[in-house]
Formats: structure tokens, sequence, C-alpha cells
């Protein structure tokens, strides 16, 4: 099933997408909703973030170039960072280049909704709190990374975490490749089996930390391939099985000073 | 204006503490709100955390241990990093140390509640924008810190991070002291004239980075003198004008296997 937040008209919908129609839902995607009967086509409506985050965790340098590089041994601290929800936009919306940053990445990525408070969730459970699945693009200014490995501010800047187009909750994600296109060109395409921490593994491990609840995303991290970009530049995140998330990378209009 | 959450009978209210009473609010606290008539006695309430945060961010290492240490030059970027929302608690909770985690420091700090959505805020108009103060433990477990410098998971357990016990909006924030206890004995106190990045540098820094929010909370570093503690110990973190912040620690009943 996908789930999409849609607007048309200056009014904003949450709905399923069937094939080229969305019928409109009201309720609690998480819990308890219903089909209103309303329905629209999905040519007449732009798509929002398929939600409004709680959080936004994510996982750094999950990714080997192929699956002989697998480590024998997992780290024992991954790296995680938050991403602020501030940050996220949604489908075709301008990824903004602030002025004073000279350098942004793209980075497609595998994104998993939380559904259900999740504390201390073994490995093996790990798929009954997973809502669904959709695509982020973990936007990164390295630029701002502090110099003692601090990456904060270097992925809060606002409009660098585009999600969408939808939530598929039916999607097995160990066989999906993820994939990248700047300007049309391909530049990611790896399987989820090139992580190097798992996701059951991942969302486990931070479950073993903190409570996890309804509309956290985990972003399992991007594949090689990632590269800089410039005002202009499309960038579509790809997991076929959920969509396309198309963005354009945007200067910024007004004069912001950093420092 | 001091405002508090607290609970009483199984049931949550906001309210405005007058001396020894509270006085129930309904509404927005950032926005619309009446008076309800209800009236409680504070002995007679347990304080919650003031708020639900939208978001937490915290700032590194921004004390000195006296105004002379002051720094000619500020760093370039600041060490920022969140904290997640699953992590508060309020007064008299026990902060949890988990299993395999051997060491757990507080570190008493001034926090800011934004009141307005603050985007490229100059340092002159930061005041405007923000709704109050109280009182934040940025309980961290180095230990949990990655080798590469990612500070994210060594401050993201649950109970991590206690706030109160009221939001005050009266407070000259530059002229306040911050104080922790442990165990009754004196471990911290300093005025905020020992940050090396004052507030309002500092929330117009991330305003020109991200939107803040409503609700949004700053934490906006901890003076010298943060310990380890045990189970068993109490800490106070006590700012006088806004109140005092107790709460104990206690060793995980539950085995968390971490990693």
């Amino acid at each position: 099933m996908k789930f999409a937040r849609f607007t048309i008209n200056g009014e904003k919908y949450t709905g399923v997408v069937i094939d080229d129609v969305i019928r409109e839902i009201q309720g609690d995607m998480f819990g308890e909703w219903e089909y209103t009967g309303k329905i629209f086509f999905k040519h007449e409506v732009k798509f929002l973030a398929p939600l409004e985050p709680n959080q936004i965790i994510g996982i750094g340098a999950n990714y080997v170039p192929q699956k002989e590089d697998l480590p024998d041994r997992l780290p024992e601290i991954p790296v995680f960072f938050f991403k602020p929800t501030s940050s996220v936009i949604g489908p075709e919306e301008e990824i903004v280049i602030p002025k004073g940053v000279d350098q942004v990445k793209f980075e497609s990525e595998l994104a998993v909704v939380i559904g259900k408070e999740a504390k201390n969730v073994p490995e093996s459970d790990v798929l009954d709190y997973v809502f669904g699945y959709t695509i982020g693009n973990d936007v990164t200014a390295p630029q701002f990374f502090h110099q003692d490995g601090h990456w904060t501010l270097g992925k809060a800047f606002d409009t660098f975490t585009p999600l969408g187009p939808v939530i598929e909750t039916k999607l097995d994600p160990f066989n999906v490749n993820v994939k990248a296109r700047l300007n049309g060109v391909e530049k990611q395409n790896s399987p989820t089996a090139f992580m190097i921490i798992p996701i059951c593994k991942m969302i486990s491990y931070l479950t073993n930390i903190m409570t996890l609840k309804p509309g956290d995303v985990v972003l399992t991290g991007s594949p090689i391939g990632a590269e800089f970009v410039r005002a202009g530049d499309t960038i579509e995140c790809e997991i076929e099985e959920i969509g396309t998330l198309r963005n354009t990378f945007a200067a910024a209009k007004e004069c912001t000073k950093i420092g």
C-alpha cells in the first residue's frame, strides 16, 4: 500500500495511491484511519513529503562498493546523526544551496518509517515496528562538518532532507536497489545488501539506546557514488518499488550571513 | 511568568505557577491561552517536564573557567548536536544508567525555549523569538561517543534530558548563574557570562542554518565542573531565578544488550 500526502487548490490531504488515482483517507496513518470516499487523480495534485517526521536519524558511511568488501566485524559504535525536521521538503521542491556554502552533495537513501513505539527490540522483531519505506535524500554540506567530527550543521540546513514520493508498506527492504541520477546520468545504484550495518541490526541497536516513536524516520545510509552538485542540477533518487524522488538544486535568493 | 506542566490523579495539566499555587491554563502556551479557573497547590502535584520539546539542540564545550579565559576569536563552526525528544524526563524522575554503560556525567545548563518560528534572525533580535528559559541536564555517556567525534549516541539514551521545573518567561539570561550540586555538594556554579558563544550569537547562527520552531529547546552548554556519577547519586541543577531540577540516577533494571 502506498501512502502519500499531497496538495491541491491550497488544501493538504493524505491518501492511498492506487495506479493513477489517490483515495483520500482521514485519521492516523499509523493507527486508525478510513477512506473518506474522495478520489483525486495523481496528475492533478502536487505530492508533499509523505509524512511530517517525528524525528530523523541517519547512519553514516554504511555502504561498501561491492559485496566482497563487507567487513567481517561490524564497528562497535556506528556513526548515527540526527537531522532536524525543519529540513524536510517534498518531491519537486527546490533544494536551496545557502549563500556561503560552496559544496553540496546528494545522498540517495532507503528511509525506514517507524510505525510503533519501539524499545529494546531484538533484530528478529524489527520489521514488526516498521510502518513502511520511502526515499530520502540526505543532502549534505561537508564544509559545515566540525573539524572534530560533528556532522550536525552540515546536514541541518533547511530543504536538506527531501522525502518521498510515497511510503510503501509492502516492500522487501533486503531486495531493492538504491539509485540516484544526476541530470539524467546514473551516479548511485547499489542493492541494500551492500549495507555494512543491515537494517534490522541498525534499528535494533537504536532501540537499545532510545525509544523510537511512530513517525520517526531512519535514513539507512547512501551507496557509493554521491557527488557534489551545483545550482540548476536535478537529482532523482530512485527505488523502483517506491518511486522517484526528484528535486532541483537552486542558489539561495536571500543573503544569509553564517558565522 | 512561570509555566509548568504537572500531573495529579493521573491527569496532566498545564498552568502558571504563582507562589504556592498553580492556575490551570488551556490553549497554546506559545500562542493563545486562557485561565480555566481551576487552581492547584504546588505541594499536591507532580511536576512534569515543562514542555514536550519539538526538537532539542545542544552546543558543546561552551564555558570557560573564568572570564579572562574567553577567547579573542570565536570558533568558525561551533559544535552543535541534537538530542532526541524521547530522552526528556521531568523533575524527580529517575535518570536510568543503562546496562553496559560505565560512565555517565551530569551537565547543568540554561535551556532556551523558542516561542516563534525563527529564520535568519540577527543577534539583536534573538530575544524576540525566545519564549522563556528552563533548566536542562544534558546527561552524557562519553563511552558512546564515536571515535571520529560524533556525540549522538552518548547523549541520546532515554531519560538523558531532564528538563524543568518551570519555564520562566521573565529572566535576564545574561545575569544568572548555572549551578549543579551532586549529593548536596556544589560542583558547578558559573555565570552565563562565561559562555564562549553567547546566547544571541548562538541562536542567530542556528537560525541562519535552520528554521527554529516554537517548542524547540536550545541547551546553551554546561559550566566547568561536570563529573561522573553512580546509581543512587542525586543531582540538583539550579538556576535560582528558575528553580531546581532534581533527579536521582538509577541502574537499569532490565538487561539491554548494546551492540
